[in-house]
C-alpha cells in the first residue's frame, strides 16, 4: 500500500501516522521528495481499512498495490480450488455445465427437462423456486413447493440441483440443496453472505449487474471469511449503456478472475444477453476464453415458460451446443466432467 | 402496450392471444399492415407480466405505453404524498435536512452531533449502527449497540432517527426506529422490501448503483404493495465510468421522479461524490433542482470518523449550507421544514 | 413506426400530421383508445426524421419497429456481403486475420513483422503511422513517413496493409492504403465518413467507446450513403464501470450484428483490454462466437514497442493462437482465409 | 509518479531504468521491501509517456501523483482564466449564458431569438450551422448558409455568435465566428484540435459522451499546447445506463475541473436531458453547484424546429429562469455578465 502525505503535513503527524502502523505489524518506507512524501506499507495490508487511512487528515492518496482479498487470492493459494458436489466438479482441468429451466413449474416439467440435460452431458440440474423479479405484480417461483420439486428430479436423475436462495430467513428450506445460488442483485446482500459462509456447502456466487471483479471477489471473501471455502463464482453480464442486450457479458472477466483467484468460474450466457438465439455462440466463447463451465437455462417447452422463456433454448439445442464444446475443450487443456 | 406481431403467425395463435389479453379484462385494438401486425392492449395493463408476453413464440416486440407501477405512479394519485415523522415532513412544499454522522461510535459523539445539526436546522438524525462494508475485515459498525445510541440522541434532542436496516432477521432491533433506510446495495432485496411493507414506518428507500429509475420506483412499488404507502426515495449517484467521484450524482432524475410519481425524493451529496468539499456545492444544487430535502453525512471530527470520512463536513460547514439553501428554497417554491 | 398521440390532442392537428406521414409515401394505421391514439406507419421509414417527429406538439412518444439504416440492413440485403482486399477476404464463409504492430517504427522492424505474421497465416498487415493518442505530449506515430514504410512492407510480403485515418486533410497521403480504418474515437467524425464514402476502398470502422449498436451501424450508412459498400466492422470494447481491463469487450455484439446487418464484424482483442495475455483467449471466444476475423497487434520486441506495449504478444505466441483458431472454425461453419 | 518494480527483476534492468529517467530531468527516490521495489519519480512527470513506461518489461504498475496535464492545470496557474468575447465574459466571478435555437433556420427566426434571448439577458447567441445528426438521412443542417445567417444576426443584436466546426476543412468559413464549439463526438478528434489551437479565438470544448474528467482537461491541454489558452469547458451529460433522460448531467464534475485546472467551465442543460422541462431544473442546479455559465436551447416556435426540438424552450421561459438565476448567483460568489 502507498500512502501520498500532503505538503503542509506536520512532522508530529507523520511520525504517529508510521507509529500506527507499525503497531498493526506492517513495515513503512518513506520517500521524501521536495513535493511530496511517499509512504510504502509492506506486510499483510489486506486486514486494513483503506477507507480510515485515507480519511486520516495528513493523507493525500492512498493506492493498493496488494489486494484487499487474503482467502480468495491466487498469491497466498497458488493451485486451483476444485469444488465437488455428486459427480460435478467446478475448477482444475474440469468443465462442468449446469443446466434447467428459468422457474420450476411442475414435477412432469422439471423431471422431464432433468432426464433431457443429463443425456446431453449436464452435470447439475438448476431450476428456480423463489425468484427475484422487478416487479411485485410478475410470477414469484413456487418457492417452497418449487424446492420440493427439485428434489424429485434429484432423486429420478442424480444429478445435484443448483438453486437461488433469497433471504436468510429461508436457510432451512436450502437443507438438501447441492449448490445454492447467491442471485445478482444480493451479491453485496452482506448479513446473507456471512450466513452462508457458516454453511458447508459449495456457494455459486453470480457477479451484480454492475460490480467490479474487485467488488465481486470481496463477496466471495465474505463467504469464506466465515470458514466456507467452497465458492464458485458466476459471470452473467453487467450493465452497460447498450440495450440490444440486456446485460454486456464481461468474458474479459474471466482469464482476470483465474489470475486473481483460484476459485472456479463460470459462464450463464442465457441471462447475459436475454435472448435464446445467443445462448449457443455464447457457450462457445465462454469455453475458448477458459471458464470452469456454464450454467444455461433449457426448457422444454420455451414459449410456455413461466419466465424468462426467450433466453430459453431446448433440450435439442443444447445437446448440439454441448458437442460444440467438446470439440474446444482441449484447446483450453480442459475435460467435460460427466 | 404495443405488441408487435411476427410477420410468419398463423391466425389461430392470434386469435388465442387475443382471447387470452381480453381474459385479462383488457381491450385489443389491431393495425394489420403488409409487413407487420400491430396490437395495442388498452386497460390496466401494471398487472400484466411482461416477461411472459414476450416469451410468447408469435410476439417479435412488447412496447409498454404506461408504466409498470401503479401505486407509485403520479397518473392515479396527482398530489404529493407528504410523509411524516415528529416534526419532520417530506413532499409538498416542504424541505426536510437529516444528518449526522456515518456510522455512530459513541453516545458522546452521537449526543454531541445531534445537537449540532438540530441547532443548524436538520429535522431528523441519521447515524449508521448496521454498516454495510465491501471487506469483511473492515469496521461493520456497532450494530445493536449503535441503535441504542441513537435511541439516547433521541431522547436528548426530540429528533426522529433515520438508520439503514441490513437484514429482515434484525427487524425486532428496529422497533423504534423513525425512518428505517434500505441502502443502495438492498434496494432489489425483495424479500426484505415486502417485510417493510407490512410496517406502518416511513421508509427511505436509496436507489442501487446500476439501478434505472424505473426499477428504483418498482422497488417503491414493492413496499407500497404490501400496504405501506410511506416511503421516501433517495437519489446518491449511480455508477459510470467515471472515476474522480465515487458515484456520478444523476440530479435529472429528481424532475422525473417528481413527475411520474407522489413520493417524496431527495438527495444524498455525500455519499453521491465521497468528497466533503463537494457536499456544499451538490447541496445547493439539489435544491435548486427541486428535491425534496437533503440527507447529509456530518462529523464533529471527519479525520477521526470510522468510516467514510473523507464525506463528512463541520457543523459549522452544515449550518452555512443551511443558510445558502433556504435562500434557494422560494425559488422552487419550497419552505424549510423544522 | 408507431407514434403514441396525446390524449388532449386537436382532431385537426391530427389529420395534418396523417396527411404529412401520407405524403411522404407511407401509410397510417390508426387504433383510437379511450386513453390514447396509436399510429402506425408503415413503409420505409428509414428516411424519416424521427427526431422531428417527436418534436411535434400532439405526439407523446415514437417507437421505432424498423431499422433506422437501410443499405446496411440485412433485410434488404439477405446475404453476407464478402469484402476483398488481395487474398484477404472478408465475410461468408472466411475467417481472415490482420495482424501487426501498434505503430510503425522503423523498416526492419515493420517488414520483420510482416514476414512473421504472414508466415503464422496472417493475411493483412496492420501497422499505426498516425496515432490517436489522450495526450499531446505522448508519441503521435511516424505519421507520412510510417504510410511510406509499410508500403515497403506491402511490397516485400504481398499483404495489403491496414491503417488508420485521423483527419480528411490526409486523404491523399492514403492512395495506396489496402484497407482504411476508422479509430474508435472517429467513428461519430460525420465529415470524415462522408468522404471516405467516396472512395472505393474497404473501410475498418471500429466501434466507438460508447457507442451503441445502432450508432454503428448508423456510422457505417453514412459511408455506404456515400456509395462505398465496403465497410468491415470491427468491435473493440465498450467503456464501462469495469476498471481491471482498459474497455469491456462486448461479444455478445457479434452475433446481434450479423442478425441486423450483412457487412462483416471482425473483434480487436488486443486494445480491448490492453492486456497481451488475454489476447489468446479472447481470440479463441471471438471465434467461438462467430467473428468474421481479428486483428490482433503482434510485435517482435513488446518491451520496445513505442505505444502501447503491454497489450502487444510475440510472433511466436500468434503463431500458436493460430493454430488454436484452426480447430475451432468448423464449429463455427468458417475457414481461415490466406 | 510511482512505480511498482517486479519482484524477479535484475539489477542490471533496475539501473538502466533509473538512470533513463533521471537522463529525462527528474528524480528518482527508491523502496526496497521484501516483496516489492518502489521507485517514486519527482519533477515535471506531464511529459513522460506512461505507457512507454508501462511497457517496460520490469514494471509491475504504475501511478501517476501528479496530472498528466500542464498548461490546463491550475496548480501552475492558481487564478482563474477569465475569457471574453465582446461583452461575454467567462471564469472568475462571471456567470455568462449563451442562448438560441439548436439550428438555424431562416434569417427571421434566428434575429428574431437573438433579440429575445438578448432581452432577457444572454450575452452571446448559440445557433447550429453544421448539425452532427447519427443519421446521414436526418436535416445536417444549412451549413454555410447558416454561418451567415448568424452574422446577420451578430450584425443586428451585437451579440458574439457561437457555433460548431465538425471539420478541419470549413475553418475558413469560421472566420467571423466568435467563439468556436467542438462537439462531443469530436472531443478527441485530435487533428481538429490541433488546428484550433493554432487560432486566437475562444474555444468551447464539449465533454465527449463517455469520456472522463482527465481526458477532457487533456483534449483541452491539446488545444492549448498549440498556442490558443482560450478554452471554455462545457458539461453536457454522459452516457449511461439510465435511458429515461437522454445523457446524465453530471454536475458534480464542476466543482471537481474548477480544482483541477483554471479554465471556466459552463453547462449546457438542454443537451444533457433532453427534455425541455428539465432546462429550468438543471439551469438552477449547475448556477448552485458552481458554474461559470450556461447554455440553453430556445426557440421561439420549438415544436416547428426542424431538430432537437423537445429540448427547446421558449424565450419567456428563457426568461423566467434568467430571473430565478440572479437570486442564486450571490450564493456562490458570481454576477451576471451582461
Amino acid at each position: 500500500m502507498i500512502l501520498v502525505i500532503k505538503n503542509d503535513s506536520q512532522k508530529r503527524q507523520l511520525d504517529n501516522l508510521v507509529s500506527w502502523i507499525k503497531s498493526l505489524g506492517l513495515n513503512v518506507y518513506m520517500s521524501r521528495g521536495e513535493n511530496s512524501t511517499i509512504l510504502g506499507i509492506i506486510g499483510d495490508t489486506s486486514l486494513v481499512d483503506v477507507d480510515l487511512i485515507r480519511s486520516l487528515d495528513i493523507v493525500e492518496t492512498v493506492k493498493r498495490i496488494s489486494e484487499p482479498y487474503k482467502k480468495a487470492n491466487r498469491k497466498f493459494h497458488p493451485d486451483d480450488t476444485i469444488i465437488e458436489s455428486s459427480s460435478a466438479r467446478f475448477g482444475g482441468k474440469n468443465f462442468a455445465v449446469i443446466a434447467g429451466p428459468c422457474s420450476v413449474e411442475s414435477e412432469e416439467q422439471i423431471v422431464s427437462i432433468a432426464r433431457d440435460v443429463k443425456k446431453a452431458g449436464a452435470t447439475a440440474l438448476r431450476g428456480g423456486a423463489f425468484k427475484p423479479r422487478t416487479s411485485p405484480y410478475a410470477f414469484q417461483g413456487l418457492r417452497a413447493d418449487g424446492l420440493k420439486l427439485l428434489l424429485v428430479a434429484k432423486e429420478v436423475t442424480g444429478l445435484p440441483i443448483v438453486t437461488e436462495i433469497m433471504s436468510v430467513t429461508h436457510l432451512d428450506l436450502f437443507r438438501d440443496v447441492d449448490i445454492i445460488q447467491v442471485g445478482a442483485r444480493n451479491m453485496q446482500n452482506f448479513e446473507l453472505l456471512k450466513e452462508l459462509g457458516k454453511l458447508d456447502v459449495p456457494i455459486l456466487l453470480k457477479r451484480g449487474l454492475a460490480n467490479t471483479i474487485e467488488e465481486w471477489i470481496m463477496s466471495a471473501e465474505y463467504i469464506m471469511s466465515e470458514g466456507n471455502a467452497r465458492v464458485i463464482l458466476c459471470e452473467r453480464g453487467i450493465r452497460t449503456f447498450e440495450h440490444y442486450t440486456r446485460n454486456t457479458l464481461d468474458l474479459s472477466a474471466i482469464p482476470l478472475i483465474k489470475e486473481l483467484t483460484h476459485l472456479p468460474v463460470i459462464v450463464d450466457p442465457s441471462h447475459a444477453s436475454g435472448l435464446a438465439r445467443l445462448v449457443a455462440p455464447l457457450s462457445l466463447a465462454s469455453t475458448g476464453v477458459g471458464a470452469d463451465g456454464l450454467i444455461i437455462e433449457v426448457h422444454n417447452n420455451p414459449e410456455k415458460a413461466l419466465c424468462d422463456g426467450p433466453q430459453c433454448i431446448r433440450p435439442q439445442q443444447f445437446s448440439d451446443i454441448m458437442d460444440r464444446i467438446r470439440v474446444i475443450l482441449p484447446l483450453v487443456n480442459k475435460e467435460m466432467c460427466f
